[in-house]
């Protein structure tokens, strides 16, 4: 039994977005064990639609369809499929409800248009979208041994149908023989070639295999093992798992789901320490960073966001004399701003960040990229950081670079005390 | 005559990486006017490849590969395509020198293994690859009317064949009669269905054409024309712009590149005006949001993260009894919280957000989702906005929701004034 990725829009033919979908329900396909050979993109036309689906019948048993289910005119993927398979739709009153329900929680009526939503094609199923007006299906048998399913094209929306309603389903239904089951650690402060160097001999190995990967400044390494159950799976990588977190060591902060902000946040818990941020370069980055985490209230009191030196010396109480002297781009008032933010909030830690984001800005001593990162402990003694991220990437790179740098240096610092 | 983007790669079959070569080729055959209506991809599998090859030729002209160039045993799109069309591989010398050549510049030996790199099919082009050792081809007519082009899967290899070599032939072999110019309005505050409706008859317009997209609680509206030259197109989108301007009035805060934090910058700058922000559920990314924009130091001074009670009172001069009495999230706080944050900075404006965020932290009268925006200017009276984002969406999207609105209040605020 293989599954077939269709993913439809016009907005896909002209290159608006990318087509994020595919890769989300390809690894999601992989870790299931259910085998997929073909994605096909196709945009907002009824005949090229059923041209696709007449191909991936002669392919595939399980199609799984992405876009196409807004209110819009050319919102028309289950019409098509209906229509394909020569079945009259039928408005489904709890989808009306539904949306209804949801249009009245942010206040509003809904909209004729969405009543075209609510049209299922008899004998499909609804497929609930728990955080979005547009429904999916579920269509078992339109054909003897096909199941359809589609999906909105809206990543987040997708993603919750998925894991809510589909694969439960597929489980169920005896889609998934054999498990691919899979771990993620995750590295920060160490390059990947560096990274892949020390770990090189792990990357021959069959079951679990290990496999690197890069992105946003972040090394990952997946481990993933193949068995009859998730828990078969999990005793193949827990030991490949012990072993590459004994080589890295410090640079392995966590795994899976877990982000630098997570980590630090659980840490300071397990303390009891709090802690508050002095933003420049990263004009709030840091401090949204902490706060994506729920109840990082438990321990993240706030912070000054400096964009202008005024603010620097009236809320953080940086000495004037040392922005003039040394520039606000300077491991001396990284120091002040992390000390005067923790000695204002009166929190345990005070963290803090001053750079050159760029594009402009940067000189000839002080480049784009150059970043310096304070951090005020309940000791006296203060310390800084500096870092020069180049001018490669562009200003949002080297924001994030920095937020999360900061946080890997509380994190490393609270592991060490 | 169509084009179609067929990507190999069974690492894309995994997942394992976003398929942005497709969005890229895609793009530039928007920009050069070829219409193309379907994207295959395919795993690294000959009988599969030769599958595809012959459900495109049915339906295409101009097939371009991306991906299996390399000089792995996997790597097979060349040698595939070649015995699809029962043409044998020549091995070229010149691809032999130039890969050699390329090695010796790294201080390297080329590997036995590359020599495969250099198999092109009787009959096919060499389509140089100045920055990597895999060449690509052009074959013209290995079928009449056709056309085949293989670019290897490195984006920026890719990218540089693409624009230096088959752009050129493209445009030489009369591909390119007209292009496609695009252009897309930004709205914020009205939602997709609601804006459909206004605009739905434009939606049946064929040159230019009018689509509608959403995402992040934004909606966009496509302007894309078909025209010999990008002037031309410009032509035919303006007065359909304008049209739609006017029905969409203040809803429409801009078009392309811009961001409500661009839009809401421009018009301080143009205003003289200086901005300060008090944050509480969005912990920082207002600021962020507005310090996203190179130069927003301009008009952006900093601001105040109040995410503990004990913040908004020391820094802010929120009333203790007013948060004992009317709660933290309220429209009483989030007015004395950008008052505070404006005197406290000295800006012309100062705005705020206080809100729950969720999962946690909601009540029967103050339920998840509950969020009060504040507004001082330079006049006595200070603006409180209510908002009720609901609970059906997670914790970033409604601290993503609540950064762009208060943005948004701004922007009419300015625009009002």
């Amino acid at each position: 039994m293989v599954a077939e990725i269709i993913c439809v829009g016009t907005e896909l033919l002209l290159g608006d977005i990318l087509n994020s979908n595919a890769q989300f329900l390809a690894q999601q396909l992989a870790g299931l064990g259910i085998p997929h050979y073909y994605q096909t993109v196709v945009g907002d036309n009824p005949d090229r639609i059923k041209k696709v689906i007449d191909i991936a019948l002669g392919r595939s048993q399980l199609l799984l369809f992405t876009g196409g289910l807004g209110p819009t005119p050319d919102d028309l993927t289950v019409e098509t499929i209906a229509d394909f398979f020569g079945s009259p739709l039928r408005e489904r009153p709890e989808i009306i409800e539904d949306i209804e329900r949801k249009f009245a929680q942010r206040g509003r009526v809904m909209s004729p248009s969405n009543r075209k939503q609510a049209l299922i094609p008899e004998g499909a199923d609804i497929l609930p979208n728990s955080s979005g007006s547009a429904p999916g299906i579920i269509w078992q048998n339109p054909r003897d041994g096909v199941t359809i399913m589609t999906f909105p094209g809206v990543p987040a929306e997708m993603h919750r149908m998925w894991e809510e309603i589909a694969v439960p389903y597929l489980k169920s239904h005896g889609w998934c023989q054999e498990t691919i089951y899979s771990r993620t650690l995750r590295f920060w402060g160490i390059p990947e070639s560096a990274l892949a160097e020390k770990v090189n001999d792990f990357f021959n190995l069959t079951n679990p295999t290990v496999a690197p990967y890069a992105n946003h400044g972040e090394v990952k390494l997946r481990i993933s093992a193949r068995a009859p159950s998730e828990s078969a799976a999990q005793e193949l990588i827990l030991p490949v798992e012990e072993e590459l977190r004994k080589i890295a060591g410090l640079d392995c902060y966590g795994a899976d789901g877990d982000s630098l902000a997570s980590v630090v946040g659980q840490l300071l818990l397990n303390t009891g320490a709090s802690l508050s941020v002095a933003e420049s370069c990263t004009g709030g980055g840091l401090g949204a960073m902490l706060t994506s985490i729920s109840g990082s209230s438990n321990y993240f009191y706030g912070g000054v966001i400096s964009y202008d030196n005024r603010v620097k010396v009236g809320l953080l109480g940086v000495q004037e004399a040392d922005l003039m002297e040394f520039g606000a781009v300077s491991s001396i008032v990284a120091k002040q701003m992390a000390v005067g933010v923790r000695s204002r909030l009166e929190t345990t830690f005070g963290l803090s960040i001053t750079g050159i984001a760029g594009p402009g800005g940067g000189s000839e001593d002080k480049p784009v990229g150059l970043v310096y990162i304070g951090l005020a402990g309940p000791s006296e003694e203060v310390e800084s950081f500096e870092y020069r991220f180049g001018n490669i990437r562009d200003r949002h790179w080297i924001r994030n670079l920095s937020s999360c740098t900061a946080l890997d240096q509380l994190r490393r610092k609270l592991l060490n005390s």
